[in-house]
C-alpha cells in the first residue's frame, strides 16, 4: 500500500465523472459554462466575492500569485524548507523575473510574527537591499502542521504594516480546514491573506488547481494573472475540463470530506506510534522515526514511503484511505515499539 | 453546427477512455509507465531515435522549443501571422527571457527561404543588432497550407547554413501529414527540423501535446527542456493522464486517421464553393469569401464561424465531423452561389 | 575629416573641466551635491517638477523608461527603424522582461497617429494578444527629421485616448529643439510625454544621459526607475562625475548651443547639395545620393562617412563642427553637381 | 578625514590625465585603440591569454560573468554577506533570468570547501531542485579577508569535481593580490577561476571594471559577454575613455601601488588597536569594536565612518591615504585603549 505522496493517487469518480459530463462542445480557453462558473462558486466557499483561475500545477498557481504580488526587483519572505524555495525548480524566479526568496527558520516549516519582523528589521530601505514585497506561508505546511486562524492573522497583519502582500499555498489547503474545522474565510482572507493557491490535484483532482484571489484589487490582480495564465502556456483551449474538476470537488463539499478522510487515515497511524512523531499530525503527513531495518521491515510487508533523512521516513495518507484501509499500517507500526 | 475552431471539440472516445484506463496510482510527474512509453512511440512514429515531452499546451510546447533553441540576446524568423507571434500573449518572450520575433510577410501565412534570406542579409553580424538564432514555422499554416517536405527541407538547408535552430509548430501537424501522406520523418527531421510541438488538442486530445527533439543534440536539448517544462510550472503531478491521452492518439495511428477525418470534411466543403476560396484548401481550414448578407443566411440554419476581417469567414472542421455530417454545410454554400 | 557619427566625438572643453572639478570625495552613488541638483536643473529647463536620474547609456535610458511605462506582458509601439528596435541588442525586451516592440512603418523614421490608431485597431482586448502599453517616438528621428510640437501633441492625444504611456528617445533632442527653436517643454510635458531619454553623449558629454521622468506618476516611476538602475548594475559608486558632465551641458545653456552648432554644421552641407538629399535636413544628419564613385572621391579628400547602403550615404555633424570647420565639405559636394 | 568607503574618492592624478588623454575622436563603442588594448594588456597581467571587456560596475561585470557561468534555471553558491546577495539589488538575478543565489555562512565572509560540499549533497538531481551550477567568491572578502591562492584553488577543485563555474568579485582583488604578494595568475586561473571581475573604482578609477575571462572558454564567454553588454546597456559609446582609465590602472603597476597604499594604511590603523579587532585586517578594510560613546568622541574630532551594527564600526581606508596621513586616526584609537 502507497504513503509515498497524495500527488500520484487516482481521480475521485465524481472528478472523473465530471471531466466525461463536460465531454462536449463549448467555447474554448475559459469562455465556456465551468470556466464561468468558477468566481461564484469560490465566492460561495469563502463568503465574499473572490476571483479563481484555473492553472495546471500549484507551482504556476503559487508562481503567478507571487508574480502578482511582487515586482522583479521585489523580494518573498518564504520559510526555508517552502516548495517555492526547494521543489519548483526555480519558477518563482522564472515567473516574477527573478525576485527574491528570501528563506527563513522556523520549527515544522512553519513562520512566527517574530522571525519575520527580525528579518525585515535588517534590511535597509535603499536601492542596494532587495525589498521585501511579498509574504508566502504554505497550510499545511510541508511538515504537516498547520497554522490556525490567528496565526495567519499575525502574520496578515505584519504583511499590511509593512505593505507587503500575503499569499498562502494551500496545496494541502483542505487538510488545513478539515483539522481545525474553521470556515475557510477564518483561514484566508479574514486573516489577511491575498491570494491563495487552492489545491486539488492531491484531494482528488486529475490536473489543476484554482489561484483565488481576495480582496479590493482582486480583480486587477486576476487581470493581470490570466495575462501571465497566457503567457506561461498555461490558458488550455478545453479549459473545461479543468474547471470541470475544480467544481466537482468544491461543490457539495467533496474538497473538505477528502480532507477529512485523508486526516483520518493519518490520525489513526498517528496514535499507533505516538512516540516515534518528530512532529505533531496535524493533517496528512506523518514523520516518523524509524531506523533502516525498521524501514525495510515495513516494506517487506508492502508498504511504500520515503524515507526522509537518516533514521526517519514520511508516510502520506490521501482522501481514498479510509481508516479501515491503513489499519494493517497502523498495526505494523505499532508492533515496531517506541524504538 | 460548430465550425468556428478545432480546438473546442470533444474528446475521441479512444482519448477518454485512455484516462480512465490510466486512472489508477502510478510514480508521480514523469515517472509512471505511460509517460515513460514517450519516447519509444514517438521514435517508432518517426522513424529514428527522439526525445517527446508531453506539456499542457501547444504553446508551452512552442515556447519551450524557442527557448531550446534560441539564447535570451537572439531571435526567431517567424511569419507576422504565426501564432507565436500573434496569438500567444507573448509567451515567446517570456519563455525566451526577451528574445525578439522577426516577423516576415508571405502568402497564405507561408515562409519562403528567399523571404528569410533577404531578411538574414539586412542583419548586420555586431552586438547591436539581434542576432538570429531559430526560425519557426507553422504546418500546416494558420490559413490552412501545408509546406511539403521539399520546402520544409529548402528552409531546414537555409537554417543548417546559418546556424538557426529549425522549429515547427505542428498544432494541425495531422492535418498537413494527412494532406501529403507522406512519413513524419520526411516532413520533420530529414528535412532538418530540430523540434517539433506535435499538436494533439486540436485532433481529440483533452490537455497535452508533445514537444518532440531530433537529432545529435535532442538530449542535450531535452535535458533542458525538462528543467523548462517544472519551471513554468507544466510538470504535472499526474502526467499519466496526459501521456495516456497522447499515446492514445500515437498508437495505432488514430492520430492521422482524425487528421484525415478533419482534412476530408473540409474538402468536402471547399467543394462545393471553389469560387469563394481565399486560399487552398489544403488542411482543415477554409477561408470564404462570404458578405455579411450571407453569414447571417448561414447562421440562421445554425451554422457557427467567425467572420475574418471584412468580406470573409473562416471555417474550421474538426476530426469528429464525417463528410455526411458537414453536407448540410456544403449544401447551404453552395446555395449561395459564386457570389 | 569625420561625418561618421556625433557618438565618438570629444568632450566639451566645458565637460571634462566639470569632471576635473568634481573630483574630490563626496557621498557614493547618487548622494552627490551634483547627482542632488539634477531634478532642480531639469525642472529649470522643463518649466515644471520633473524627476532627472543619470543614467551610463541612452539604451539604459531607452529601456529603463520603457519598463516603467509596459509590463512585460505588454506592447510597445515604435518605428521600424527605431534605434530601440534595430540597434539595442534586444535591450528592450531584457528590462522589460520580453515585452513586444511593435513596429510600425513611416517615411523618415517618422509614426503618424494615423498609423498607430490603424496598428492599435487590429488588435483584439484579449489575453491571446499582447496588449499595447506605450508607444516611443525618437526626436530628432533616425534619419535627422524633427517632430513638432503639434505633431507630439497629437501623438500624445492618441496615447492618452489608448491608456498608453509615452517615451521619447532623445539622443538628439537638443539638435531637435535647436532646429524648432521652441520650449523644451512643448515637445515633450505639454504635448504628453511622460518620459524622455535626454541625450548628453552624442552632444559633448562622455558617458550619461538623463531619463526624465515627467507628470502626476513621475515621482513613482522615478522610485521604480532607480531601483532598476541599480538592478541592471548602472548605479555607478562616483555618480558625481556623471551628473557633473549632464549638468555642465544643461546649465547655461550649453546643451542647446551645441545642438545649434551641429543643426547649423549640417544646414551648411545640405545647402550645398539640395538635389541629392534623400530626406529634409532638419537636425544635424543628412541622407545624399551618392554612387561608389563620388563615394570614393570624397573619401580621397579625406573626408569620413558611412555608406548607407547602394547608392547613399549618411553625414553626421557634431557640436565641435563650425559652419568653416565643413565648408571645404560643401565645397567637395557641390563639385559633385547634382548626380 | 573619511573612512567611510573606498568607493567615493577622488581619481588617481594618472587615471584623470589618461580620460584627457583620450580626449579626441576614435572608433565609437569598443571599436577604438585603448578599448582594443584591453586584451593584451589583461595577458600579460595574468600571464596567459584572457579575454578583458569593460564595464561600467562592479555589479555589472559579476552579473555578466554569472549570467555567462549559470543557465537561468541553475544556481549559484555564494557566502550569504557576499555582495551580490545583499548589495546589488537583485542585478545577479535579473542578469541571469533567474537564477537562485544560494547562500552559506563562513566567518569573515569566507566559504570553505567543506561549507560548500555540504551544501551540494542536500540537492538532489532532478527537476524538482534547482541545480548549481557556479559559485562565486569575494577576494578581498566583504569584511576584508583574503583567500590564498591555495584556499582558491581548493574551490576551484571543488567546483571542476561538480562542473559548477568559477566567478570572483575583485571588486578589492588589489588590495588581496597586494596582502598575498602572489602573481594574479596563482589567485586566478592557476586556482581553477574562470572569470574575474577586476576592481578599478574602489582603486583609483571614475567608472569602469574589467570583466577578465580566463581558460578555454574565454572567447565563447566573452562573445556572449559583449552580447549581454550591449543588451544591458552597458556599451557606452565613448569607450575609449573607460578603457583608458583601466589601462591606465593596470599598465606599470598602479592598480598594485594603490591596493599597497591602502592596505599600508589600514595596517598602521590595525597595529594601534589589536585587541579591538572584529576580523584580522589583510586587506583595506577594519571592523572595531567601538562603542557609542567612543565612536562619537571618534567623529567629534573628525573622522568620518560607518557603525556596523550595534558596538562595531567599519573603517575603510582607500589608495589616496598615506601612513602619515591615517596616523592621527591611529592615535586616537590608541588613546581609546582596549575598551
Amino acid at each position: 500500500m502507497r504513503f509515498l505522496s497524495d500527488n500520484a493517487t487516482p481521480l475521485h469518480p465524481r472528478v472523473l465523472a465530471a471531466i466525461a459530463a463536460a465531454d462536449h462542445a463549448d467555447a474554448p480557453y475559459d469562455g465556456d459554462v465551468w470556466s464561468g462558473r468558477m468566481d461564484a462558486a469560490f465566492s460561495a466557499l469563502f463568503e465574499t466575492q473572490v476571483r479563481a483561475l484555473w492553472v495546471s500545477t500549484g507551482t504556476a498557481a503559487n508562481s503567478i500569485a507571487l508574480a502578482a504580488l511582487c515586482p522583479p526587483y521585489g523580494g518573498v519572505l518564504c520559510h526555508e524548507d517552502a516548495h517555492v524555495e526547494v521543489d519548483e525548480g526555480g519558477a518563482p524566479g522564472f515567473f516574477t523575473h527573478g525576485a527574491k526568496l528570501m528563506p527563513l527558520p522556523g520549527p515544522g516549516a512553519k513562520l512566527s510574527p517574530e522571525t519575520m519582523a527580525a528579518r525585515l528589521a535588517t534590511i535597509r530601505d535603499d536601492v542596494h537591499q532587495v525589498p521585501p514585497r511579498a509574504i508566502t506561508i504554505t497550510n499545511a505546511t510541508e511538515y504537516g502542521l498547520v497554522y490556525t486562524p490567528d496565526e495567519v492573522a499575525a502574520l496578515g497583519d505584519l504583511a499590511r504594516r509593512h505593505g507587503l502582500g500575503f499569499h498562502m499555498d494551500g496545496a494541502r489547503f483542505a487538510n488545513a480546514v478539515a483539522h481545525l474545522d474553521c470556515a475557510p474565510a477564518d483561514l484566508t482572507w479574514r486573516a489577511g491573506v491575498d491570494a491563495l493557491s487552492f489545491g486539488c490535484v492531491k484531494n482528488g483532482g486529475m490536473a489543476g488547481e484554482a489561484l483565488v484571489l481576495f480582496g479590493d484589487q482582486a480583480n486587477a490582480r486576476a487581470a493581470e494573472s490570466m495575462r501571465w495564465r497566457k503567457r506561461s502556456g498555461h490558458l488550455l483551449s478545453k479549459g473545461r475540463y479543468m474547471a470541470a474538476q475544480i467544481l466537482a470537488l468544491v461543490d457539495n463539499g467533496l474538497w473538505i470530506a477528502n480532507g477529512r478522510a485523508a486526516n483520518a487515515a493519518a490520525q489513526a497511524l498517528a496514535t499507533a506510534i505516538p512516540g516515534r512523531l518528530l512532529h505533531p499530525v496535524q493533517a496528512n503527513e506523518l514523520f516518523v522515526r524509524l531506523n533502516g531495518d525498521e524501514a525495510a521491515r515495513l516494506r517487506a510487508q508492502g508498504f511504500e514511503f520515503y524515507d526522509w533523512g537518516e533514521g526517519a521516513a514520511r508516510l502520506v495518507t490521501n482522501w481514498a484511505q479510509r481508516v479501515e484501509d491503513v489499519a494493517p499500517l497502523a498495526a505494523a507500526l505499532s508492533a515496531l515499539g517506541d524504538g
